[in-house]
């Protein structure tokens, strides 16, 4: 079961994510990812405050595929909408689509997969009960952007 | 004349601004300064969509100096006191004091000296009129941090 | 034709790269892609000085996948393995394998699609001849990561 | 004593490294002053990944002051002259003079205090033999860039 709206982060494109012609770079993608997954594992009720005290698993990504739909600019509100298409034994999937949070208007979708390690080892182990157990709620199937029709702005 | 309290942003340590030991870099400091200054233009009714199309002038920054209290750990809340500590002719001074929002502990304050020049020539020019107005409710004396008490937690 | 071996820049994993356990962020590899691209169009006869300076085509990413192998830590040099893997009319696709420099062991792989467009309405045009020219000595196949034969270290 | 002449780190600004209008952004200067640290421990023989591995100590920034005196720009190249400009019982001064590696001319200085604590309780201690004899060769005075006679390019 799966709470019935996925959970959305803002935050605004800042100074240093744009370029030259003012448009959002390619790679401050990965950090709304980061402030997507931080804030979604905070709501889940595990805060890196305290996943991240002598931890003895690790999260490394396995995979991360960005696609770039349209310009974001200096200044625009954005809206993280950030769920788990998958949640496997010891990976799951997450995913980030970035819309425009006035006009809903898809700027780039993120899908990572993320495995479960340990510290001492990085060797492959399931993840924790607990773990799964908080995240369950924010599994959502992945929206099918590309069908998504056309939208008319 | 300025207003009663100072401006302040919230803003969480991320993922990327923390250090080998858990620590928040020295250099993240100039990511909070940069939102704190984004908001407080926003608030000023000078929001960087505005200011950002076509701009006639520029503000470099001339001088900057960052001052580090105490350390600051992944996921901590933040407040960024943010306010103008001098407002000239042709340059102005922007302080943001990185405090704990939760305890108020100091963790680091900064000082940026901001000129105001002609994109074409990088010339020195006056702040335009409608710029000064608009930043002067957000002058405040600059808080004589060193001179605090002590706080005890 | 395309040269006999692919282009390669070194880079150190620096101090902002790496994350609590002291492993290279998955988002640092965007700032190695980033180096990578740049020094290759230098070494193509088109360097950013040039390029940036009143540009009428942009080069806008449309898909970027990076594939996460082993881990990188603070300091370690790394080979980076850049290379056309497709030149189309109006897009390509960049391949920047990362590499230990030292024991040649695959960190990750990036995979990015360029378009080309016009800076005046981001419509899609054709890559002009010169670019299209430049580059091409540059075009080798993708490497097939995955086929290689394990490594023993 | 000390070394006839400072040490020097060249670096490009990079694609990530500029704003708006083209011109490196004030943060990107911690990025430069980081990569100067990292090359100049590691010319002292005390590299990243020796000093890292199970630190005892820590060398946190107690202050950063950055000057900024003329605009770089995309792929301009730099050259990074760094030194030690005190080196004291329990902290030292690292200088970074940001200057085109063509002209010479000045881009920024950088001046930190670094402070040495232990990791357990970030309390203040002595800097350790061994650090000290490895950065002797790298104390000189401070440049006194203001007194400098202006340069004609």
């Amino acid at each position: 079961m799966s709470s019935p709206s996925p959970f959305v982060v803002r935050e605004r494109v800042r100074w240093a994510d744009v370029d030259l012609v003012g448009i959002m770079r390619f790679s401050a993608v990965t950090r709304l990812v980061e402030m997507a997954e931080q804030e979604l594992l905070r709501e889940a009720g595990l805060p890196y405050s305290m996943i991240f005290s002598a931890p003895e698993i690790w999260m490394p990504r396995r995979h991360l595929t960005i696609e770039y739909f349209s310009p974001a600019r200096i200044d625009d509100e954005l809206a993280l909408v950030t769920y788990i298409s998958r949640l496997g034994d010891t990976s799951l999937t997450v995913n980030v689509d970035v819309r425009h949070a006035t006009t809903n208007r898809l700027v780039a979708t993120a899908v990572m997969v993320v495995v479960c390690v340990t510290v001492a080892a990085f060797a492959k182990r399931p993840l924790p009960r607990v773990v799964r157990e908080a995240l369950t709620p924010f599994v959502h199937a992945a929206v099918d952007i590309q069908a998504e029709p056309p939208r008319t702005e």
